[in-house]
């Protein structure tokens, strides 16, 4: 706003100047100009206009530029640098040149470095350091690249919304945080210049937070394809010479999907607890974490969506079970045996029992999943209060890993007892990946008896063992 | 802003005292305080030296306090409280005693009381109150107490870039309002200080809007689990002896699913339904609705949303029944007997009819409920303009609500009319449940005859029976 | 801003004079007039009143309105217009004429004409046009006619953040866009009161980019139902003289669902494709695509989401098989007579291996569909960086469309080449719907070999063919 205010007063002066050549029915501070014609000059410049302010576009060649918004005046550049005490560089970084003669009359202008590149470290220096080294008589600000021509012309989303900026000049910062207010914008100073090869990375992140947690998920399910391979399609060409390789398509992702579901779900979960009784052995919730445990911590939102993706994949490959050729043909072989060899079959009320608790527990399991699922969802998260969000993702997070472990456990049932279980003396997968949930589920069980529940409570509220008359803790409570 | 001009003019008598600490380049309009450095207090000074502000932190030991934001100026409470007219309280309310001896320097100082409690009437009366109490010189405005400093540190988004205030004096909530909407957020004035205490419970909230609704699902899921398994379970263990308990964890289940289901869909049209006869009843928009149908109407999402999980889950337990022991053991058994007793089946076109139709209605209502559900989700329904959204919750849903009921009567097909069906002279749980379906669907069906809907289309749009010739009613259409 | 300061000046004066009723406490700028007691007018006063504006009501029956919010003052029409600059005009078009004899009052003065209609083309001119002819001294601009009452009063969230208004006076238009931004609202100058037409018919608009996207859906799926129709039931009923129409209600739309679904996932990538051979084949991309081109390109976002919605059906209808009926007779049937005839069956690896990787493709291509549909909500896209974006929807799309292709052809497997598939001359429909996926795959592959990517690449950045040495082209690469 101040920026804002003493450029007006400058303004008076300017537009008296006789060399103006720009609409002088408009105050400085009320005119910017735009330099490039492309698509992103030319929703910027609507944009710019839609939003009040009187829009001079620098042009090589003004009066052949001819798809240009209504409204906008288009001036050589030189002309149309002076019209405006804050330019919009919309050209790319490999044009720049052409600034370096207009260096007079870009004295003392702010210049807003728009460019974006086309990977990452093309260039030895950020691009809005170039463009100061070419000009250093102006105020470069960099900013507004996260925006493209596309939410320019349709009205930036909430997410897009926030721009950030660096830039040496506060005064420059201020005018640019100005405009961006104006057009519906949210602009956050970042910082000075040396920030802006930061700014210009950030539209060619691609999922950084993604990365660990999916590859986690690739490990884990890589590991444990080769594990069943072995145990179930080698083992049965090896000791009965039977060819069972069609059932990597199903079978076999069948429960590597669990397997690596159930897995993730705890990992997510897991680092929580650990946290937790670090603050308990600790005594004190004010000694940060140690790195590995923040990052693991930062991510547990996207391993949950990832185990969420392998137990729907796991949904469905149990649901088209019945579908399959070769169930079908076991079915009616059973079927055909049982009345060619007169055999009777007995109904066993304990096995349906069985059968149908897992799969009970399976389907709730599974609606919780997806209902957590969903309040991940930016849209949901945010109309959650974050006792809200908190009770959801705490609470129901661990009675979905409870009501999963419960229906792996029903699964195997008494086959961990048997021996014929265990071929060429491995575990089954579904019996590994209970070890990690079943720890989870014990640590948590141990958080949340009344005492130790207690001293957690006291020390998140700020309390430190040893340390009970300290003085005020300036501190609030957070989201644990 | 008149407020935040008012402090400029202030602001240049104060930078020219000589007690002055804090860097005197800022206008004190462009400093603001923030007492505590715990996780809020550093999160917020970051985010208002983002946002161009000069930020001085109130400390007890300002030598040692260690992890600041870079940029800002840590000093003594008595001092730092003097270098702004603006300051932040983000310490825990047991510790406002410590503001007691600085009366004197915050005398005439907007305090901004940011902070929460544990848990609902935890205090007699409000922080914010307390903190007047305490500090009768300054001005206490309450707010940003929704605001979390992770929410600060990341950005707010769009649900919680809402913030209210309350406070006495206009003048200070207006430069609270200046700052918060320099911080990218939109203030709202909620009135006086009184109203702290509501804002103080807002965080705490959790899910007030789904309890009704929750209690009506638990209820009425209790009712039909306790109806079914008397007609089941106990009949048959009655009058045949047989046990077949082990059908609670499927079959019940999948009963209980759709009706409560099916009831609930229909208990969130049925409000608008008797709303629109009740307009009718009295020839007019402009009385209001009795409280508990405006309550109904009000949760009316929420009952939605919790029908679309049972519909859920119940499409989860249809979809596992092939893989059931029981129904496999049933299938086994049946073909066995039908071989051993060498009898003939016959295939009976009507019931393939009546089986696939019945599937069918149940998949295309259930794509149109996720249909339905999906365009609840906040960020799709605000891209819906009202006429859109009233098209799909209102058409589709009463479509949804068609589909589903006919699909439960073509379930039911013609064993309405068999004596057998009706075991202890009770009806089975899906005739029950499709009373008030059908009950609704009438309802509708006469409101949407052209004479009524006429009618009702007239009175929304202001007309009132027995007064045509009434004056410009100052009103205009909302959503019905 | 400037227009609010210049008001402010000439608040002094009115502020000063005797014939002034509403508060003098408020300058001029601080207060503003709702005409119309209505829902839309008392939430807006409301929204006023929290974000610091004195609110005056305009009521033809001062004395008797009631419910109006608490801090507002009621006056008579004249007074109430004379009281400030800005008049909100929340009544409906029909009883706009007692604005007439207030000509006096309004001269000079901003009316905001916020009215609706109920539906398009209702009036021959626009609301707001029809009351600038009214009141010909003031300046009318149209806006804010997005806004519910409903959403007004629990605020307003992202998408109808964005307010459009239009109207003759930059100055009228700035006071304004100055509320808005109080209000917490991005108001956007659409021009001349020429465009208010456009701006009322905005929330009349019913999906106005489902339209096309819904025809083809609609079309497609008529046509394919009855070539089904002809080929399955219509077929054996002429050459057997059985009656399976029992099977339209299952077996024939679920093999509707899946063919339209994959043709309008190929016709969502297709125009992408066509696209970049437009480029290559003209050499550069500033040449505008065809009109139709255009239109396709803009609603492959809906092409898209119909098309997950006929997959998810498909995999519905595909998951009930086993409960159907039909099925289960059969399966039935052909056991009994496997025993009977004392056939023995023979396990086909070759069957189970198609079967098996037949479906887990159709899995795994739907789990990545899903995700697509996923990052398409709104809330999720806005999150993403535009390299993101484009990764998610280009790569990931090209392989679910892989994914979806292989699995028909497994699907269909032999039978291409089987003479008995092809009744009366027909190919059956899984074999119709692959010619386009398999074009757009084609297509895609020869566009991702090394040499035309490399030359789309530059193309994309600016390069055109020809042209190499012509001067900075002011541009910047877009989303693809």
């Amino acid at each position: 706003m101040t920026g804002q205010e003493r450029s007006e007063e400058k303004s008076e002066c300017v537009s008296l100047s006789p060399m103006m050549e720009a609409d002088p029915a408009l105050p400085e501070s009320e005119r910017v100009c735009v330099f490039g014609t492309g698509d992103l000059g030319h929703s910027l410049g609507l944009r710019l206009l839609q939003a009040g302010y009187g829009v001079v576009f620098g042009s090589r060649r003004p009066h052949s530029s001819s798809r240009l918004p209504h409204g906008a005046q288009v001036l050589g550049h030189a002309a149309a640098a002076q019209s405006a005490h804050l330019i919009f560089i919309a050209v790319q970084r490999e044009h720049y040149d052409f600034l370096v003669p207009l260096a007079n009359q870009l004295k003392g202008k702010v210049l807003v470095d728009l460019s974006n590149n086309l990977r990452k470290n093309q260039y030895p220096e950020a691009n809005a350091e170039y463009l100061q080294s070419l000009v250093p008589g102006a105020e470069v600000v960099k900013g507004f690249n996260t925006l493209s021509a596309w939410s320019l012309q349709n009205g930036p989303s909430d997410a897009n919304r926030q721009v950030y900026i660096c830039g040496e000049s506060a005064e420059a910062k201020e005018a640019v945080i100005a405009v961006a207010t104006k057009l519906g914008l949210s602009a956050l100073d970042r910082g000075s210049i040396s920030v802006a090869r930061e700014l210009e990375d950030f539209p060619l992140q691609l999922f950084p937070q993604w990365r660990l947690p999916l590859r986690i998920a690739i490990g884990l399910s890589a590991a444990f394809f080769f594990y069943l391979l072995i145990r179930y399609v080698i083992y049965a060409y090896v000791t009965q010479g039977k060819d069972i390789s069609f059932r990597i398509m199903v079978s076999l992702a069948n429960q590597v999907c669990p397997i690596v579901s159930l897995i993730m779900l705890s990992l997510c979960y897991l680092p929580g607890v650990l946290a937790s009784f670090l603050q308990l052995y600790r005594g004190t919730k004010y000694r940060r974490f140690p790195n590995w445990l923040d990052r693991w911590m930062l991510c547990r939102k996207q391993l949950g969506l990832l185990s969420l993706g392998f137990a729907f994949l796991h949904v469905l490959y149990t649901l088209i079970i019945p579908i399959r050729y070769f169930v079908r043909f076991k079915a009616t072989e059973r079927t055909v045996s049982v009345i060619r060899e007169n055999r009777t079959t007995e109904f066993d009320t304990t096995t349906a029992w069985r059968s149908d608790s897992y799969l009970s527990l399976g389907i709730l399991g599974f609606g919780l999943y997806v209902l957590l699922g969903i309040t991940s969802l930016p849209s949901v998260s945010n109309a959650l209060s974050w006792r809200e969000f908190s009770f959801v993702q705490s609470k129901l997070g661990h009675l979905t890993l409870l009501l999963c472990t419960a229906h792996t456990y029903l699964y195997g049932w008494n086959r961990f007892l048997s021996s014929s279980t265990y071929k060429w003396y491995t575990p089954p997968g579904y019996m590994l990946c209970l070890v990690l949930p079943s720890v989870v589920l014990l640590l948590k069980l141990l958080l949340i008896t009344p005492c130790v529940d207690r001293t957690i409570t006291r020390i998140r509220q700020g309390w430190e063992r040893g340390a009970d008359q300290r003085n005020p803790k300036d501190s609030q409570p957070l989201i644990p």
